[in-house]
């Protein structure tokens, strides 16, 4: 296979981040592949997150994976800077809701009363994007958080402006297709690729939600790390 | 039948994840039934897994997948049993490797010395097949376990029989397709689903690595609960 070819070099180390695969053309002429083939080629071995395709530039070898602690509580921010990646935020939606929202996690059942400043973003790395995200916030206990800087970590904004410790991050972590044609459009890939979608409360006192969130992380780039240990 | 009442609405929809189904006295008052009987509808709903019972709150409706917590050691037959699901295995081989293994988790470089004993095993709950599974075993630290029983929890086998403390188990996990033939024949499925690839490294002490996994959990049933805290 083609694919596995260059993605044998990547692993090798013959061909090293930031450095161009083979192009189109390049395939067709080595391997005597028709485009359709060629092309095919380049999307596995994006789907597969070995390469990100920059448009009118080429295809590179992408740094590994991001790796993002779940037992952590870590901004998205901090967590970019961490893996040498210049994070940047889109801001799709913000809104106020006056009703409260309730979530189920685990055997837990979370509330948030109304009313909630509901901000929706588009968090990229690099210029590539990497996670949307929901977050509903306690306009309670954070007033006028709509009208803040909301291209940063939300968790500063919540600790330097409002004084909040956040104590726990209680997250509910599913695996899903991301093969809407919107959020396709929106992380800029052209085939569906596996996702994680991860609900979350984020506490700053026992039993008092701050706010919870809805996330997805496109699964060729993310890769959640966790240490389970035997507390009971 | 009361509980299959309640079911149904649950199924029908009537009644949603979060929503409380009603109380002991309500279904005293409504279907004019003892308290041992309205008891008693809400322990069998509860153990087919279509709610969970909050002390001191109510019975709430579940939302219907299988949570497991990823940062707690926790073996498959317990989790099972706790979802009020029997857990069963199918051991598909079992090998022995002279050779040693090295795995990547995040920065941290894991190594187990040959020989290993390697161990692929599919996990059932109630007859579905949940998830497959292939765990790495130092044989230096467990001494012919390839002849042991290997159809329950091998955590058990390592504390029980061999007498070793788990410390931590040290995760990765990713979102992927389930789309290769055999797993799609391995666990019944027609069409590809997103599931959890995990690879593990299971620690006895302080960088013993007693063992390492790579497991495979359908999407479609499992969802994983995590916690993060502010910890550095």
């Amino acid at each position: 296979l083609i694919s596995g070819k260059i993605i044998g070099q990547i692993q090798g180390g013959s061909l090293s981040a930031g450095d161009a695969v083979p192009s189109e053309n390049e395939i067709i002429a080595a391997y005597g592949v028709s485009n359709t083939t060629a092309r095919k080629v380049l999307q596995e071995i994006e789907r597969e997150g070995w390469v990100t395709r920059i448009k009118g530039r080429g295809t590179f070898v992408r740094e590994g994976k991001v790796e993002r602690s779940a037992d952590r509580i870590l901004s998205f921010t901090k967590n970019m800077r961490a893996c040498g990646l210049e994070p940047s935020t889109r801001v799709l939606d913000i809104r106020v809701l006056q009703k409260g929202r309730t979530i189920l996690l685990g055997r837990r059942k979370c509330q948030l009363t109304g009313p909630i400043v509901r901000i929706e973003r588009l968090r990229l790395a690099d210029g590539v994007p990497m996670m949307k995200e929901m977050r509903f916030i306690s306009s309670k206990l954070c007033p006028g958080i709509e009208r803040k800087d909301l291209t940063g970590s939300l968790y500063d904004i919540y600790e330097k402006a409002y004084g909040y410790q956040l104590k726990n991050v209680d997250q509910i972590m599913s695996a899903v297709m991301m093969d809407r044609k919107s959020d396709m459009s929106l992380f800029e890939i052209e085939d569906p690729i596996p996702a994680f979608f991860v609900e979350g409360a984020t506490f700053c006192g026992k039993d008092v939600v701050l706010e919870m969130e809805e996330s997805l992380y496109r699964g060729d780039q993310y890769r959640f790390e966790v240490r389970a240990t035997s507390r009971q």
